[in-house]
């Protein structure tokens, strides 16, 4: 092993301290304070880690890598500003949203503002991998639009098939973890076949993640997960469960299902949970989560490197997906 | 003289062919029929233009600048997209705007998508020379994001002056002008003291054009231009003529001025004009676009090539600033 692979802790750090120093003041203020704001209360940094650990798999990372993770940060940040004007949402990371605080003009430019300070993060790349770089970033930024897009059209839509709702959810979120691990290998020098595998290993553990969050927004343990349960039920939210109750209920039941839906508040969260239960949406939901997560492991054992270096992958996959479900 | 120069007609037609070639349907249909609603409509192209005509002092126009060229003139759009959402605008081009055809959430989607394309058409740019490029791009970008902050911010504020106005128009309009400039001396293999210039070339012409937009909404021939008259003064929008007239007036007649900004309805347009007359608020704002458009002039004289091959720069500024004021 020529160099040593980090796990997620220290390598998360590692990308903080960097980002943390590019930002500075600017006028005007407001602006660039909501520019700032999601930016500031810090998520997991689960994107720019899994573009730190492509490159990791194959070679040192270096600055090239440090831009192309913060270019992903902030872009995936960009997309939440935006989304949160969409979708009206009021609060993000436990705090008021953008648009709550600065009003949705500013919340919009703000946006933008990050989208181009995401390009500014990725013009910095060495100009001989820029091009390929710039590609695959383009590619998925348009791509999480669209998924966005669908995601709102499934809102007035009751026919949405499972096969169209996992595409719509691989377009929003997964492909940007896809994408991390496509630009982290490009950088390390990995060569195509490396590329791909890593790329689908990302898009079935998003789609994995994103099953698990919706089975525990029903069925996770309050206490533990700090979320609310049964918020998107509350909110009528299309989820996995939503998608499946509808496919496999029949006559009283899905009757009883679609009246409950359309009620407004707290009081349908247990006759949903129940109807989801006895229909078994439950245990499906979990089989199908280890399906894409079976199916993302499969893809990092055909990774064409020694599997020591792949661990913190490993281990990150595991700590996302497999403790609390 | 090497190669042909070409005159604006000439320069936006081979634009325009080479730009609605790139054009092609994609899914979510409704998403992409937003983005390219403006871009359809057409737009006068004048910065694209810039850009060829920047690059063609200096060099033959190759693939470089058509592509720099369209990313200019994409993101010219995708500002039009957001700020029409922020300005609640229902109109441009003659036609609704996108937010009033497709909704505000797939319009602010639809911005995001064009702001995309528009880095999809530097990707393609030489990489030798994409760095300089996207470093220019990235630069003004914020400009105009900055410049639309402060418009808004303007909005609640009387007592912008004249300075901090010329700044913000500059950041909002000019910039992207000047960049346009710079960007095609750039690709024409220009020294650093000709993109200097061009870009004041640039900055000074915007703000030139501007004085005269607003200028003519106020004293401009209705039939001649087909605007309405005083459709800035209805919506009480701030311009060169307000902040003007709001630093002149005195007394009484400031008073009345201040009243009358204040009512509702197109009954105050010709009292408006009366005050901005007895004040010198139009010959003011004639020798004020006099003397940008002048300044302009000085800096596409000092441009270090022979004057034969300024001709179509020179005939296009005084196509877009002398003939109407």
């Amino acid at each position: 092993m020529s160099h040593p692979v980090r796990e997620f802790e220290e390598l998360a750090a590692s990308f903080e301290e960097r980002f943390q120093k590019d930002r500075h003041p600017a006028e005007p203020e407001q602006l660039y304070k909501a520019a700032q704001h999601l930016l500031l209360l810090k998520g997991k940094r689960v994107r720019p880690v899994l573009c730190l650990m492509a490159t990791e798999l194959f070679t040192p990372v270096s600055d090239d890598t440090y831009n192309a993770a913060a270019a992903i940060e902030v872009f995936h940040n960009f997309t939440l500003v935006h989304d949160d004007i969409m979708d009206r949402a009021p609060i993000r990371r436990g705090e008021p949203t953008v648009h709550e605080v600065y009003g949705s003009s500013t919340a919009i430019l703000a946006g933008d503002v990050m989208l181009v300070q995401a390009y500014e993060y990725l013009a910095k790349i060495n100009k001989n991998i820029l091009p390929r770089v710039m590609g695959i970033f383009n590619d998925v930024a348009l791509k999480v639009c669209e998924g966005q897009q669908y995601d709102m059209e499934f809102e007035s839509r009751e026919d949405v098939t499972l096969e169209e709702y996992v595409k719509m959810i691989e377009l929003k979120t997964s492909v940007l973890l896809a994408a991390a691990l496509r630009i982290g290998s490009v950088l390390g020098g990995a060569g195509p076949h490396n590329q791909d595998i890593l790329y689908s290993f990302g898009r079935n553990m998003g789609i994995a993640f994103q099953i698990q969050d919706d089975y525990l927004d029903a069925f996770g343990d309050q206490r533990k997960f700090g979320k609310k349960q049964g918020g998107d039920i509350v909110v009528n939210k299309k989820t996995f469960l939503h998608i499946r109750a509808l496919s496999v209920l029949e006559g009283d039941q899905k009757a009883e299902y679609l009246r409950l839906m359309a009620e407004e508040g707290e009081q349908k969260i247990n006759p949903v949970i129940a109807l989801y239960k006895e229909s078994g949406v439950d245990q499906w939901a979990k089989d199908l989560k280890e399906k894409y997560f079976n199916a993302a492991m499969a893809n990092l054992e055909e990774v064409a490197v020694v599997s020591a270096r792949k661990k913190p992958l490993k281990h990150l996959a595991e700590f996302l997906l497999e403790r609390q479900m």
